[in-house]
């Protein structure tokens, strides 16, 4: 990912993209949040108005949402390791209250799907289900060198993560597993 | 994090660092693989000999064993977006290979405490609760000016989190629903 390919997919010239921001990272900060939001958006479209939800379900949708957003999933891995510490305090303010109001909408979803998680659950759901699918995007994408390696070394076969199922399989796990420790407490 | 606090860690002089290395890189690089065999280490010394382990006992241990580890969280974090991309393609098949190891000793030790888990249980159990250490450690350890901005913007202040309980709640929660859905299977 680099700032002529996204200027490429917005459909403007690199140049014109730099008049708008101060700096790279500026750019991909509002690329992150407007990720969530649009995140967001399509897990509403799949889920809303379900009454039969179950952590299976949900699971499902989480990971084939974030399957259709690979930008996204990039993003949430450098937002806080290069993004956020390399810019000005007004610029990660209006991004992180921006990414929390779409935070916030997805603990209400989830918490109205699932309501035994209740708003703590949800905010955990949340959480994890973004930090794994950060991890394992980049594990499942690695760069050409890893590629390489991982092809010729059968030693490393088992290192190759295939995203989506993965995704949706520890998806899975954290909705039950934080489900049961709802009601343990 | 920077190379002189390394240095002065290790106890030699920058200089002498980048005689045995290429890169920065291969340096945290070597780090991060040592960070995986102490880790191991650290949870055989909690666990071995356990025989009524149960997820909440586990996860005690990986989030105390970890919390005592902070270079090997922040490392977890950087290893694939910066690490693996900026070193020789010999010395990032002798991280993996490294590394590797101890991840499945460590699934081995996962799956000895907890039968259910399985072979596939146990490598999802070291991926997922890595992948959560190293995003909550992130969101806990925040750039001074997102910290200052924590404390000073109330609308921000449910984004602090508090490391070590919330990685043990985490983990907990991941190891009972990857034992649940392994019972499914």
């Amino acid at each position: 990912m680099n700032l002529g390919d996204i200027a490429g997919e917005v459909g403007v010239h690199k140049s014109a993209l730099l008049r708008y921001f101060e700096t790279r990272e500026e750019i991909y900060l509002h690329l992150t949040a407007a990720g969530w939001h649009e995140w967001a958006r399509a897990l509403h479209e799949r889920l809303d108005g379900r009454t039969d939800a179950t952590p299976a379900t949900v699971a499902a949708a989480i990971a084939g949402s974030l399957t259709d957003r690979p930008l996204f999933c990039d993003l949430l891995a450098h937002a806080p390791i290069t993004l956020e510490r390399h810019v000005s305090m007004e610029s990660v303010r209006s991004f992180k209250l921006s990414a929390l109001d779409a935070l916030d909408d997805l603990v209400a979803l989830f918490t109205r799907l699932l309501p035994g998680l209740g708003t703590s659950g949800g905010r955990n759901a949340v959480a994890a289900v973004t930090a794994l699918a950060a991890a394992l995007w980049q594990t499942s994408h690695p760069p050409d060198t890893l590629a390489r390696l991982y092809a010729e070394d059968p030693r490393l076969a088992h290192a190759v993560v295939d995203f989506a199922p993965r995704l949706e399989h520890l998806a899975r796990a954290v909705l039950t597993g934080l489900l049961a420790s709802a009601e343990d407490a």
